[in-house]
């Protein structure tokens, strides 16, 4: 790699920008539902979004290929071809009516960079594969027994038994295996062959995306370096239970209020959460849904049951148990001294992502190299990155400016801040 | 009065009790509708039990008249027929699929006493009146604009200005006015017309009625002197607004969690109701509804909009403004540090009846002379009695010991516990 490489790749990202601007236009465009757009998984809003990538990387020659679930793989080649590729992308679906930028601005920015590294004359030490991953909203499109991102784990060979039949596609009705098959690629490939990917012989995997909440405006920074993705613990079912009663009649003393406990459960488990923010542990947490039972419930009554869930994230899986214990010790404290039975049911488990320091490093680096200055910041969401990243390859994310969160249609990305992020995803692509 | 009449009394009510009993074996037999019994306010079941009441006082050779509302007043003729008679009695209407004894047994003691006056040979000093009150579960009859009460109201000339018109039923899905004219009644009387009851020229009134807690059960008691009647402030439209976020990407210092914020609200109100209570005050309250919205919330989303109610009753209309106070003033405190806006919304009244002092301490003498432990108590419900002792008539309640609460199939008053009850409205009514 040149010395001065840094300058003409800033110019020739810069530049870049125009084409990116007008793909991210025309996504929109043939995409559009109402006030946002929708790219089912594995249907005809992403199909579009692979198609308008394979024709840009064909005008960029780059090489094309696909695997058994329909991802797309558009190779850049590298000094030496027989060195473990390193793999730039995000996903191409959307949820539905969301925004234009969650996920198409990864596979864009890996593009543009390869756009520039042609006109700045740069050639990194590997192949570079720019990733089109299928269905990352997953949770929005299936229901049923399934792990998300199903893209990027069938890649990797990450599926669960059965988890073709158990996943069931919503919109289209079928399941996983018969969506799959229907869009044209082979299920039964992907049951019984090796994964495409093999984790070892990546050199690593970096995935630039918007962020989806509100730091980098409040710190007026137009890029992220990720720190972590964080995992969760999901209770869904959250019950308490207490005693219906007539509400003038029934002293206060004799009542079971199921409201009254649910409140204090949830007021004690947010002092213990604050306190381990105080601490300086990562932690999110909120109870999403709450209801009485509508066809019960009453104005004049005491309430004898309450439903509700939990959802507790952070990057750190020894806070995840200790809150997930916590949560579980104050219901029991509860049911105990009040007579309200507050169970919270079973949980599922997410593992965090740390992502790997390395790979952190260099690209705090590559800020400096490029002129930005770095802010490091969680991931709240799930990304395909977190399945590299499970699977030992060395990963990590740029996160770019957005405002009004991501999953609705008023994302909204600045194209100077994309090119920003664009400019930190081609270093870490010519220097991996 | 003979100086024995006690024992005679006590005697001749026993002897009542095959009556009374035949009584409500027969109602529930007209009136039964699934596990509960329904009496429509001015329908069938309702009707039923006016004519059954009508026959028994006939039998005693009792002197039968009306009112424009359909109220039934079955008189037995005291020594003195100028002097203002003395009221007992209470409704025979139900709510939807309730129990046999809300209300009805105040009705049938009334009758049972006079039946053991007749046999004891005790004639009381004035005229005394059992009074069959049409419609007093009003609340669960009627929708719209309207008092409650509506029976022991048109005939106290207590009705709003047009509620004839404002409340409607919505089993018939008539106004009040068409309801009562359907009935049979004179709905342009009681709109013009001086009221059927004059204040001034009732001695007393006395209800008997089933306990709606679970207080006389805990002090295996009987019977109890109703201390008096808790009005109430509700608050039917509170609502906690925050912002709907992405669960997992925005900071918890960045989040307006309406359900946290509910949450806090509640359990905050609670303590100092608990305060309240260990500091002497009457006061029962619970929040009976509570619910985010299922169009939009989400395990995975910071809930933006909870909706919740707060009832809050009381003996004394002092601590009910000061509760009232401290909510508003703790809904005030979270709005401002938590950007979660608690808006309580609209609160109605109901006035506390504290019921006459002489007649509460005249019936605590009746049950020491009938041979019973006297027990205290607050009505948590409203009952006719609060609007004869807003009028100004000295008024007093007997409550009956009563499993499994009220307003539903499975109230259980025993028998015995009845007649230990009627023998205190006898005496009552004997030494008025």
């Amino acid at each position: 790699m040149k010395d001065n490489f840094e300058q003409a790749l800033i110019i020739a990202v810069e530049e870049s920008m125009e084409r990116a601007d007008q793909f991210f236009l025309e996504i929109e465009d043939k995409t559009k539902d109402g006030p946002g757009v929708t790219r089912v998984a594995w249907g005809e809003g992403e199909q579009i979004g692979h198609d308008m990538c394979e024709a840009w990387a064909k005008e960029l020659g780059m090489e094309i290929s696909g695997d058994s679930a329909g991802n797309l793989y558009m190779t850049f080649p590298g000094e030496d071809r027989e060195a473990p590729p390193f793999i730039v992308g995000s996903h191409m679906d959307t949820v539905p009516c969301g925004g234009n930028y969650d996920g198409a601005a990864g596979v864009i920015s890996g593009l543009a960079a390869i756009q520039a590294f042609q006109a700045a004359g740069i050639t990194p030490a590997q192949d570079t594969i720019v990733m089109a991953i299928r269905a990352e909203e997953a949770g929005s499109w299936f229901s049923g027994l399934h792990g998300g991102h199903l893209g990027s784990r069938a890649a990797l060979g990450r599926f669960m038994e059965d988890e073709l039949n158990t996943a069931h596609h919503n919109y289209f009705d079928k399941s996983l295996y018969e969506v799959i098959k229907t869009a044209g690629f082979d299920p039964d490939a992907i049951a019984n062959n090796p994964p495409h990917l093999n984790p070892q012989k990546i050199k690593g995997y970096c995935e630039l995306h918007i962020e989806q909440g509100p730091i980098l405006i409040a710190e007026n920074k137009p890029v992220g370096v990720v720190s972590g993705i964080r995992g969760n613990r999901r209770f869904r079912n959250c019950k308490a239970l207490g005693e219906y009663n007539h509400g003038g009649a029934t002293p206060q003393s004799f009542r079971k209020d199921a409201a009254l406990g649910a409140a204090e459960f949830l007021y004690k488990f947010e002092q213990v959460g604050l306190q381990t923010l105080a601490d300086g542990g990562d932690l999110v947490f909120n109870p999403g849904i709450i209801h009485t039972d509508p066809d019960v419930n009453g104005l004049s009554k005491v309430c004898g049951e309450v439903n509700f869930t939990l959802d507790m994230r952070s990057e750190s899986s020894e806070i995840l148990d200790t809150m997930r214990k916590t949560a579980e010790g104050i219901a029991a404290e509860i049911s105990e001294q009040r007579g309200v039975n507050v169970d919270l049911g079973a949980f599922s488990v997410s593992v965090p992502a740390a992502l790997q320091n390395d790979e952190k490093h260099r690209m705090l680096k590559g800020c400096a190299a490029m002129g930005l200055e770095a802010t490091s910041l969680a991931s709240g969401g799930g990304h395909d990155a977190a399945e590299f990243h499970h699977e030992g390859v060395p990963s990590s994310m740029i996160f770019i400016r957005n405002e009004n969160g991501s999953h609705n249609p008023d994302e909204a990305m600045e194209m100077e801040d994309f090119c920003e992020g664009t400019k930190i995803l081609a270093w870490m692509m010519a220097t991996a």
